[in-house]
């Protein structure tokens, strides 16, 4: 049995873009257009929407601003029977760099918010649906924001028109109780709304607490593939979709693009467990000290970056 | 606040030995120890204790038969504040080459068994018990026994005098909710036994299948460094050790050995989460076959192998 408002959101360009400046050859992003599309999963989020003027195109790849020439020379001529989302950072996409919804390939945009930018957020997620998208807020690192901030957050989201609010754990530090009673209070303080979840792998747990999430009635998914994604990653989309009993999905596409254009990825790229990631997870921190860590030439040396964040260290 | 009932049981030498035909060193196993011991770890198992008529020394390491020898040798003159364990497989250990409790370091022998061995374990645990023997029976393998076999298995443990029963997902199949139904199970049918847990990471399970456990009431739970063991491996140690609250435990010395003698196996052989593994999971099959596959030189043709595993290839 399944039930049938579930829909998964593939992230692997997006979130693994975080990992190598969104360098992804024109051709993975097609490949893995095609194996999502296979395998019945219900929105690809390409990268994230910015503005020219904030970054660089020498130093960052296509998936960073995701503009419709970027979409066309990816994925242009192929029948398209999956929606494609793009995240929005706060203050790096200008209103007006923002294409009508009939003049883009894009389907939704999600906003990525902190606690304190919940209102900019909304703004933002408004305007993208006068223009025609479907729109999220995804509210990042709520393990670090405190009940009373929370709750006046889910209020102001709660008056808000988007439809679908995102509880998001950045720092892969939740355990399936937090997830619990965190969904409970979403979906009780957003009647009416969608509830979605995105993990991180830190301590082992984006799946489960995925799984978690499920059962406690959220119905919107990210996961990517074989859990590429900043830091220690994301839950994975294999896992995920064998996991679920809607008919309509197949692994097999999956674990194809997983050997031809993942896999490669894992040579270059460290994602996955990790001890740095382990601590920070642990540790409820950002994993930018971890991925400091890992990108330097002592990544083994993980009693170094331990003893470091800690400065604590026994044994 | 923590469960004082809770033992951790640290099986990286005995479970990772099945990567490694257990060659490891003395100076691993000595290390191991040292660091089991400062983290506040309850018992270490050390490796498997077999009849020399079972297993030649020249083809298997010393912990496939933990001798005394073999334990004097490797921690021989340590400080010993940490229990020793060791696993009998049914049929490859004489009653006659299990020492007497006051001859031996051995502070537990765990009988490992299938359920149609469930008479042979009790009646070697018993012979164990009286040498003087803390004893469980590690069911394996039960996401493979229909519930009519298993509720007898239970009530024949459930008359025995073994008085810790292991529940064991050697394939690595559960997902939370099935852990969360033979734990109630388990429990409800050994009135007045302990419980224990011992996950495989096939779908990245082990650790939150393991916390699912302690939830429903299971106090022995098995881990290994940075989750060395079969395949997939086992629910990580530091994972484990970072979650439970009781304050004798500490994670830097695992941290520790972990840099100096888990890492560098890490270069040699290939436990942890990977496509092969992940489909045994998945399909509830044991993990010889994704093993072999992992140790032939087409580890990343993980196409072939689900293919070949399922001949249901799409896409």
């Amino acid at each position: 049995m399944f039930r049938p408002e579930i829909k998964v959101l593939d992230c692997t360009v997006r979130d693994g873009g975080l990992m190598n400046k969104w360098q992804f050859a024109d051709d993975f992003v097609r490949h893995v257009f095609e194996a999502n599309t296979r395998a019945g999963v219900d929105y690809m989020e390409i990268g994230y929407l910015s503005s020219e003027s904030a970054f660089c195109r020498e130093d960052y790849g296509p998936w960073r601003f995701c503009s419709e020439d970027d979409i066309q020379r990816a994925i242009g001529g192929l029948e398209k029977n999956i929606k494609l989302s793009a995240m929005a950072d706060i203050g790096r996409i200008d209103y007006d760099d923002i294409p009508l919804k009939s003049e883009s390939s894009l389907d939704m945009v999600r906003v990525a918010c902190y606690v304190h930018q919940v209102d900019k957020a909304i703004a933002l997620a408004h305007h993208c649906m006068e223009k025609g998208y479907e729109t999220t807020i995804n509210l990042m690192a709520v393990s670090t924001v405190g009940p009373r901030d929370l709750n006046e957050a889910l209020e102001d989201l709660n008056k808000s028109k988007v439809p679908i609010i995102y509880l998001v754990d950045s720092f892969g530090a939740f355990y399936s109780e937090d997830i619990d009673a965190l969904a409970v209070k979403y979906l009780e303080r957003l009647p009416g709304k969608t509830i979605g979840i995105h993990t991180h792998n830190n301590q082992q747990l984006a799946f489960a607490n995925t799984i978690s999430a499920i059962i406690k009635g959220v119905n919107f998914l990210d996961a990517s593939l074989y859990g590429i994604g900043r830091g220690a990653g994301n839950c994975p989309l294999e896992l995920l979709i064998s996991f679920l009993k809607n008919p309509k999905f197949n692994v097999g596409p999956l674990i194809k693009v997983i050997e031809s254009h993942i896999l490669p990825w894992r040579e270059k790229i460290d994602w996955g467990y990790f001890i740095p990631y382990m601590v920070t997870g642990v540790l409820n921190q950002h994993p930018r000290s971890a991925m400091a860590h890992m990108e330097s030439d002592k990544k083994n040396q993980v009693v170094d970056f331990y003893s470091q964040i800690t400065n604590l260290m026994d044994g």
